[in-house]
């Protein structure tokens, strides 16, 4: 689902190479050669509380989309937004997100700029591009001048984002490699999603060890239930703090999927505030990963619900700057964006209509699991749209033409194109995915995803108003918002590499 | 081309008209309720020189695309941007643009709330959106504070954005009446583009004299060569200066389209420098009109060129800050973002080719009329689009597999289904624009465009990694960047009404 592309540049690799070999290697003079001009001197206090938000996928779409659609519920005769807190922050900035392959980057070349200052490749994790010299992160210094450390994903412990702030690895693809390096970090609380590839199964090991096993052996605490996670605090130790209900993909659900009762992001943040509280400060780095994971799949909805939710998370920050405003930084920014999502569409021209996404009651993700149910229950000559149709209703709120509610929902209703979009979709979604071949423009249709439901979110994202033109990443740069101590060194344009630099100059990191 | 929504809030209007009775008027206050929280006041020094750029239809993607085309041109083994210098001014923001009709606002509602602090609705020029109250510009205080005043626009001077500096309308299609308020203005210098409409022949009027000759009955000097142009300086009095070559609605030429020697964007901005030029000082309003026209076009390259001479035309008003630093306030915005674009596309994914729109040497404005000429010249028994092949390759770089240069330039010949594309809307090129009948699908194809043209230019972008959503506007926010005295206000999040608080706040104007 996200591919890596494998390029490699020798010459850039060389003058890498060289360059820290020469100067003693200074990475954010290396690769940030001016290209946007930013001051990363500081000579204020340190802060002993020390928060980095990345909303993985977001950038202005993603966030602006969301304060539209807060607003939207209010009903208002004229449109208004309602500002997620974080975009009230007091300074914000504005950076770049190319990496050394492409103006569009991954997450795992982007975290690698944030966590350690380096521009580097796609899918690599703290290694120059040509994957010969390892660079550590912020953490590790961190860490040894007596910061707690924590890490908090939405996704799996070992995705690309939360890695970069604890391994280094040729590629993001080595879960097994990643996780192991989590269980034998020296760091403090990791709290969300799971592992990819505990056992090692994926990447083909016998014999070896469960990384959860060696954690434990470390001196790690390892709670996996609602219950033993809402026991931690800063008497538990070590933590790793798994939610007790993970996808296919071991990450936490869509905040839209997620269940009265189940525990969110922001849980995961207010209880890393607990476990890390102490006299000498932390560091947490807290990622949203799904509202990435929604956009590929061009979901605005999922991706709405998923960035209300990271500002709860932030919010929960917020509450220890506004205890110890003297002693906390909060950062806010996204790595890159995600989907090429435009609050606009050619069929809408200048109206939105975001009250309708209000009718999606589900991702796409868990539609997907109802589609294939079908598709894996039904014969092949019993296959027909029409057994869909409740299903679709429930999920979407879209109905056809002879629905009874057809009258009443008439903005619902799909019209002769659209139906014969939804038609198309669902002979290919019943095909067997493995076997099933897309024609050039089916490609641009579906991309990689489930052809119905990856339809039906079109359909109800332009009905809405909205547009995406990729399954991929884009160029946009992202935000940066801070609030606390160093806050001023964040406004301006910049690169995500000097994100990196401002933080070191902040906590008075000096290599 | 730009549609109006005509809709009326009749409780909000009321409330507007309760909010003018009752308190006396404080727009900024009444209208951007805290849904962005911003700090407007200031006790500093008040700047002489102040500057106001709105690049319209200028958002990030617009910047970025500018950017990286330009970074892509250095060809570097890794991608490099090569920052535009308006994004270095040491601080920036983001402004919300949406207006009373819809989350997607339009150049006369947000240009009313740049000009005086109040939201409006779609189409209205500086007036409230019930079109009772007519608010004024901060032109106006300016001059009568003592301020020379310029507008400077590379479209016509009746324009959206120009006419909210100097007009009060109910509808931006009022072109006449708004150009007969820029003749009976006291302001200082016009520059740019001509009038839409200077005889009243669109408005319907007889006998109605010519702005012309009532802007020179004003005092006016009227200088329309270039040779005069030069010639204007501050003992010039009161000028209007308007470019040689003006387009069908009386703007400049795109950028991409202007030819050695004839005067650009930059040229009128340095000419109104030295206009302006005065020991009580000058505002002057400066606007690149087409970026939003060649967006709404979908047409990537003549947007990236317009973004890069605005560039150049701020970088005149830079030279003033560096002379007189602590006397000199530069703000760039936008007013809304046009065309939804994103630096990605599904069929290129992580992949951007810039360079490839380096093929494209005219503008989709100079290439309609190309397609338009052939149309009415060739019978149409004897139209095929072979005769075009000839003019598409020299206009966007784009050929067939039959083409001599195929083997050599294969990254430019068209896909079957990309040649199947440009076959359908050739088709319908070839009807009459006014009798042609689009179906719901090719209006998303082409919009209200010429449908080879924008064809072509969706084939190129989509090559280069681009795209686009809509034909509209969309409803990203817009940065805004500042340098020099009273900077420090623009940092944040806010709404776009209060970059007139600031500005008003920084001039001391109090009501």
């Amino acid at each position: 689902m996200f591919k890596m592309k494998k390029k490699v540049f020798p010459i850039i690799s060389l003058l890498l190479i060289l360059t820290v070999v020469l100067s003693g290697f200074h990475p954010t003079d290396a690769f940030a050669q001016g290209f946007k001009k930013t001051d990363n001197t500081y000579n204020g206090k340190t802060p002993k509380y020390v928060f980095l938000f990345i909303g993985d996928g977001m950038s202005f779409p993603q966030i602006t989309s969301a304060e539209m659609y807060l607003g939207a519920q209010k009903k208002t005769a004229s449109p208004e937004i309602k500002a997620l807190d974080f975009t009230n922050f007091p300074v914000n900035g504005v950076a770049s997100t190319y990496d050394m392959d492409s103006f569009i980057p991954d997450s795992a070349s982007t975290g690698t700029s944030l966590a350690t200052g380096i521009k580097t490749g796609n899918g690599i994790i703290n290694m120059d591009a040509a994957k010969k010299v390892k660079v550590d992160p912020i953490t590790r210094k961190l860490k040894e001048m007596g910061y707690k450390i924590g890490v908090v994903s939405s996704v799996s412990l070992d995705h690309a984002t939360p890695a970069v702030f604890y391994a280094n690895q040729e590629s993001r693809n080595n879960y097994y490699d990643i996780s192991l390096q989590l269980a034998n970090s020296n760091f403090d609380y990791f709290g969300g999603g799971g592992f990819a590839d505990p056992a090692g199964v994926k990447a083909k090991l016998t014999g070896a060890p469960n990384v959860i096993d060696v954690a434990k052996k470390n001196g790690f605490k390892v709670a996996n239930t609602k219950e033993d996670i809402l026991a931690l605090n800063n008497k538990s130790g070590r933590v790793i703090a798994i939610n007790s209900r993970l996808d296919g993909s071991a990450a936490m659900p869509y905040d839209m999927d997620t269940k009265e009762g189940e525990l969110r992001l922001s849980d995961f943040v207010r209880k890393g505030i607990e476990v890390l509280d102490n006299s000498k400060g932390y560091f947490m780095m807290v990622e949203s990963g799904k509202i990435d994971w929604a956009c590929h799949a061009n979901d605005a909805t999922a991706s709405i619900k998923d960035t209300i939710e990271f500002n709860n998370a932030i919010m929960e920050a917020y509450k220890v700057y506004e205890k110890y405003p003297n002693d906390t930084l909060i950062v806010v920014t996204g790595d890159h964006e995600t989907g090429g999502m435009t609050i606009g569409f050619a069929g809408t021209a200048y109206s939105t209509f975001f009250n309708k996404l209000e009718k999606q009651t589900m991702s796409y993700d868990e539609f997907n699991t109802i589609v294939s149910d079908y598709r894996k229950s039904t014969k092949v000559e019993d296959q027909k749209l029409a057994d869909l149709l409740p299903q679709i209703e429930k999920a979407f709120g879209l109905i056809t033409s002879s629905n009874s509610n057809a009258k009443t929902n008439a903005d619902f209703v799909l019209t002769d194109d659209e139906q014969s979009t939804v038609e198309a979709a669902f002979k290919r979604s019943m095909e067997d995915p493995k076997s099933r071949k897309l024609n050039g423009s089916e490609k641009i249709l579906y991309g990689t995803y489930e052809p119905l439901t990856v339809t039906l979110n079109h359909i109800l994202n332009n009905k809405a108003g909205i547009s995406f033109t990729t399954y991929s990443h884009s160029g946009l740069p992202v935000p940066v918002y801070a609030v606390g101590v160093g806050q001023e060194l964040f406004n301006g344009s910049y690169d995500n590499t000097d994100i990196n630099g401002k933080l070191k100059a902040i906590t008075k990191i000096t290599k």
